[in-house]
């Protein structure tokens, strides 16, 4: 079920406090003040409340960013095995998409194959760390290397390439791991944040776009998105919502649980003879497929009441992902299915 | 204060009744249904609850019906004086507005107007019925002349010109008038509406778009609409919202008490000597300024304590736009200062 505290705060902040509550709403200050303190309390880095964009999720701050950054023409470079929308949402601003792939088997960040991607025509390069559907956490040196690759082709191409880092994922990362926000990396970044994972609640629309303080121009770059904003259908997050946020910035889904039916599943794919690595983070595991074809194998899987998403789906052919959400019963239940599928 | 019945709904719907409650949502079915009914109950037309196509408010409507209709270069018919955003949204989605006048000083719809603005080019026509902010609502026979005119242009063009019809100020009607769906009068199409008015809650973005059952290819349309709101960046009403619809279609803030302030106001400034209009809807009352400059006058408004907008600003100058949300103190507190101005 969905958490306690999220409904009680949609309770609380529901009341109109005086005849305006429900007006149109575009920043609520003391939202934009608690996530820059838990960016702060969180990175070290001292994100401003006025660079707190509020937006409907990721999915409405990449719109946003892509409709603001990018011109006919202009390439947007993007991870692949990517999520879902990269192309699609791309394409709808008149870019165009180029793939890099990660390096499996640990789907690492491939540093060099983005710099033999990077043209004069780049505008964009998307990162997603933690990464859906590989769960890798890039390392500090990797995100290094890639702000100093994008700042040195900035400088040669004569305009900012801009860094799109969706972390979507960034609250919900086991083993201790250290989570690094790849825009301390580099100064031309966007944050994209959603509340829908840490929470599970993505059918309420909640997260902002965060400036670093290193971005150059930030206040005509503030004045430009609350435009754009506007323009693109008021695609601020609902007033009730944005009175929450503070209360859901304290909350998650119980990341340790989360931790302990990824091992469960993890260990017992792994004694079957399934391949797998231990992702870092997020929903999924992205399992060899023991048959080429994982299309079919996921239909044999399915035979077995066992429902995993073929990596053809999202340009990881030979690949399935296993969502590690089910509750610890399901989980249990589907064990035998994998077993007798292989 | 917001209606008791918006804040009850809001309660009443964030408890979660299953463990997907808040997950990604697209079209609620029982709230397609409520529309549904509802607008066959208003107009008499059976319109589907397949084509009610859930959305963030009129905001959201337009974005969406421009972005999918709207190649470069299309022309956007609108009236002016315009609701504000009719032009930047028609530009952001590659279109060129051409704007039509209305005829003051009752500014009816000039169908004869619209003929002339019409081209090859010509892919929408706005129309925005009770018209915000002049207050006029289109008679069934200016609205059939408008549709003939359409269908006879479509037809020489060889390809739809479809009317997007902004009903935001539909059911906040005076005078026992009769409010007629423009999207009764030509096939192709689209109703948008808002709760945003008619609850006075624009924060919590509600509304949608309707095809009428008239429109040819609707099954093709409702995958397109559905595909464009999920690469728009996940554009559908947070499910707290959809959920709360139905009870919500049902409520609205008092239109005889809104009726009064304006019989009020209209009558105290014409008995100061200023010229206005009776309007049949909205929140507005559209007066000429007694000077030229209508900005220099709304300064000095502002001197005597009165707040009003130039209509300058929105392509009406000359004149300037009285707000009758006010309540009824703030109202008779105003009357001085509108006598002292003039």
């Amino acid at each position: 079920m969905p958490l306690a505290g999220f409904t009680a705060a949609l309770h609380r902040w529901a009341d109109p406090q005086h005849k305006d509550w429900f007006a149109y709403t575009m920043y609520h200050r003391a939202a934009q003040d608690a996530v820059a303190a838990s960016l702060g309390a969180r990175y070290g880095v001292a994100f401003q409340p006025d660079d707190i964009l509020l937006t409907n999720g990721v999915f409405g701050g990449l719109s946003l960013l892509l409709t603001l950054l990018v011109n006919d023409g202009d390439e947007v470079i993007f991870p692949t095995p990517p999520w879902f929308f990269y192309e699609s949402m791309t394409l709808m601003a008149g870019g165009t998409p180029v793939k890099v792939p990660l390096r499996p088997p640990r789907f690492d960040l491939d540093v060099a194959a983005i710099e033999r991607a990077l043209t004069a025509r780049t505008v964009a390069v998307i990162v997603n760390s933690a990464q859906n559907p590989t769960g890798r956490v890039y390392s500090a040196d990797t995100l290094r290397a890639l702000g100093e690759l994008l700042a040195r082709r900035s400088a040669a191409n004569g305009r900012p390439i801009y860094l799109l880092s969706d972390e979507a994922y960034s609250h919900l990362v086991f083993d201790g791991v250290k989570f690094h926000t790849p825009t301390a990396f580099y100064p031309h970044s966007f944050l994209m944040y959603t509340y829908g994972k840490t929470l599970l609640t993505p059918g309420q629309r909640l997260g902002y776009v965060a400036m670093p303080p290193t971005m150059p121009e930030r206040q005509e770059r503030r004045k430009l998105i609350l435009a754009a904003q506007m323009i693109q259908g008021w695609t601020f997050p609902n007033a009730l919502m944005q009175y929450a946020l503070p209360d859901l910035e304290k909350q998650s889904i119980d990341v340790v649980d989360l931790q302990r039916k990824r091992d469960r599943l993890v260990g017992a794919l792994r004694d079957m003879g399934y391949e797998l690595g231990t992702p870092e983070s997020t929903f999924y595991l992205l399992v060899r497929s023991p048959v080429p074809d994982d299309c079919a194998f996921c239909d044999r899987l399915a035979e077995h009441n066992v429902l995993c998403l073929p990596g053809s789906v999202f340009e990881a052919p030979g690949y399935f992902r296993v969502s590690i959400t089910a509750s610890h019963e399901m989980i249990e239940r589907a064990l035998p299915g994998f077993r007798s599928a292989r």
